[in-house]
């Protein structure tokens, strides 16, 4: 693609010759001919000197110091982003139609532009929209609903009575709707709930591989627009995620809790249930929640690493803070 | 259904108009004509009072606040469990039969009352008892059996060699019979030990969305009757759970452990492998166990959530935790 | 099979009658005849006097305290695993040929002596390698590569140009090659960069049953050969393991980081991304590592368990730890 196209569908200005060809993105350090790379800030600037990439996205700062045609931008990562999609082609777009070894079923709706992979199952009146993908034995479920250009790769479970809205993606793996963990105690043990709710994933959103979303128990589960979830994520019945909220791996948030929007969670992070996390709050890699945050903010909760011998000491005095809590008091005192 | 006809089922006796029809369940505040709905405790006082449900499960204590007909219940919240299974047919219950897409071992027994589902697998020698439902693309491995009514929703994957009890409930993306993580050092790297041990699960066990049992080295992993396991669960190699433990999502166990009964182990736990939690034993979300417990009672050990800028402070008065312990000791001395 | 003739296998020598036949493993305590069994020390040879194995594998040391035929050998432990794939088939080694329901693209290149189970897709310009397994309900996507004597049990997902070495195990639920986690915030939310590297893994690597490991956002994610991941491992964008390294279950790596060889990372284990942890670190279970680690050798981070009535007083003093810095400080300058 000629820069000056490539410009044009980036909605960038540019400097230098626009006439040349980029294939593909590299990073500055590995870039060579055909390569488009970018730099973001000041931080990148030798190894922009130094790029052999055909072009560079930069910021307006950094313009000088390319050693190769420019494209600039106010913010060169969103710019990265958007050309990742413009110089390389989507995977998950494939020929629409419905592949031979796929089952649909007779009461189902799939759009005459959308895909369904090997094997796919699509169930009794089940609704795939427009332009939507739907992976290699991937199964949605009676009643459900897959929106416009949203692509389910290989292997998702969309079960009975889900929606999910347009242009999402989900990546192998991932299970919509499996049944929660609501149990009322009898004397014969366990009785389970029956779990009646849904989930509804907004449009934009994104839920990564091995990641679990569970029906709710009576109401239904809910995942605003523009959420993204990384790999690994466990969202309990009826839970509710906040517009654009960030999660990042192998974080478990329990039953009813609520993230507010535009909050970003760390890996690993573990929230309770019946909690309220309130917007803009941001939480630290490893972090327990078991309280509800009113206040937009940072949190952290993760104690340090050590060294195996110095570890130990600390374990242990961990483990005898109370007391000496009580000691230094009863020190003031004297 | 007549409130009457459900009474019946509930073995329940009722206050009220039992001719009205319910139709299906809803919280206090969401409840409208055709609905049932519970209270359980005087906190719900309020909004029983204000409720527009057609009926309610109350405990005596509450029937005289209730504005409608209702069913009264030593539990309101298991006589809930209980109605949500009459009033809402399960999903997973569909017409006996295999599917003309599965694929049937021609030495696999199959009853003719249970269901298997589109391109699901049944390997050789795998027994299918009666009522049990195979979800499309499961796969049951050879001479593994699945129970009478016991109910695997898509993508479950049975290994060889595995035993499921009668009226479990599996959800999608389990994988149930993983060989574990054995292996022996040597100079070349680690060998696999090969895994030639099962996975016994009991009868009334439920198993989460993308839970992991791995088989047993040499004899079988065992997860006793009435056990509830959430989503996202790893059970290592030839660890036992006693009867009717509930295990809440992304807990991990390692190899050996042994759980008594009727623990209740919360989110995200983590316990290292070769010890031994006695019976009755509850452990607090994010806990992580090292040692064995030998005492019922409940145990915890997360830090609290800070605002980052304390946290910060924290971490790092954490890391002097050994040292401060001398300094007060120093301080008493004197 | 003889005694001998498995000696003869093992490259062992052996005391007794090398006639006597073994036909499986079991433990020193549930061994009886036609048992093999192994002792590892001398913390073993009270049962290894009491065991009615037809024969042990032990260290020299032990060999007296045998009451049957021993087999002699430096590491019982791990001539027990070589002994293990001896004497039990391996339930992956299956037939070669493709399944007739499997669905392998006329462009795919899957050789004479690989198994390709019941429902497995096998997409345009994949190879498989020679003695290869490709289990039920697998998908192995366009332009990836499954090496020679690698086996990739049911419901396995290779996503799109990835590579796997020769003699790997996959186990089932495994994703490999998902799209990472990669967002530019934008004035209209998260805008998703197109993950346009591969996942390349090497020989005699171990992938527990539903781990992830994620493609490269533009150069590869890299696990190396040797290494063994447990179940539900999650491994960012750009990761890379080195050689024989050993992760425990559950544990989460963000993206960036770089492992180095012969490590040991214990379960739960969170390790955020961008960091370098040189070669030989051991972490205990349960830690989480912000920082990268430059000195071999082991570390943890847990804190205690506690009943809970001690740990939630642990709990107020540990948030009230920096001021408690403070007042000792204090305390000393008097």
């Amino acid at each position: 693609m000629k820069l000056c196209e490539l410009a044009q569908r980036l909605a960038l200005s540019w400097e230098g010759s626009a006439d040349l060809e980029v294939h593909r993105l590299a990073s500055l350090r590995n870039a060579g001919p055909g390569d488009l790379s970018f730099a973001v800030s000041a931080q990148h600037k030798q190894a922009l000197i130094d790029t052999h990439a055909t072009a560079v996205l930069v910021p307006p700062a950094l313009a000088d110091s390319a050693p190769c045609p420019t494209l600039i931008c106010d913010s060169p990562y969103l710019a990265y982003a958007s050309a990742s999609w413009v110089l390389h082609p989507d995977p998950a777009l494939v020929k629409p139609g419905i592949a031979a070894t796929a089952s649909v079923h007779a009461d189902a709706r799939v759009h005459e532009s959308a895909a369904i992979g090997e094997f796919a199952v699509i169930d009794r009146e089940a609704v795939v929209e427009a332009h939507a993908v739907i992976g290699a034995h991937c199964t949605v479920g009676a009643e459900s609903r897959v929106g416009a250009h949203t692509a389910l790769m290989p292997h998702v479970v969309v079960a009975h009575g889900c929606v999910l809205g347009e242009h999402c993606r989900v990546q192998s793996g991932a299970v919509i709707g499996s049944e929660g963990f609501g149990f009322a105690p009898s004397a014969n043990g366990w009785q389970a709930i029956h779990q009646i709710g849904g989930v509804r994933v907004g449009s934009r959103v994104h839920i990564g591989a091995n990641t679990t979303i569970d029906r709710g128990a009576m109401d239904d589960t809910e995942i605003a627009d523009g959420v993204i979830l990384d790999n690994q994520i466990q969202i309990a019945h009826n839970v509710k995620i906040g517009k654009n909220t960030a999660i990042a791996g192998c974080v478990g948030i329990a039953g009813s809790t609520v993230v507010g929007s535009s909050c970003q969670i760390g890996g690993a992070c573990n929230i309770v249930g019946h909690l309220k996390i309130t917007d803009g709050v941001v939480l630290n890699a490893a972090s327990t929640i078991t309280q509800s945050i009113t206040e937009p903010g940072r949190y952290g909760s993760a104690v340090p690493l050590m060294p195996v011998s110095r570890w130990r000491r600390a374990y242990i005095a961990f483990s005898q803070l109370d007391g000496l809590m009580k000691r230094v008091r009863k020190l003031e005192q004297k």
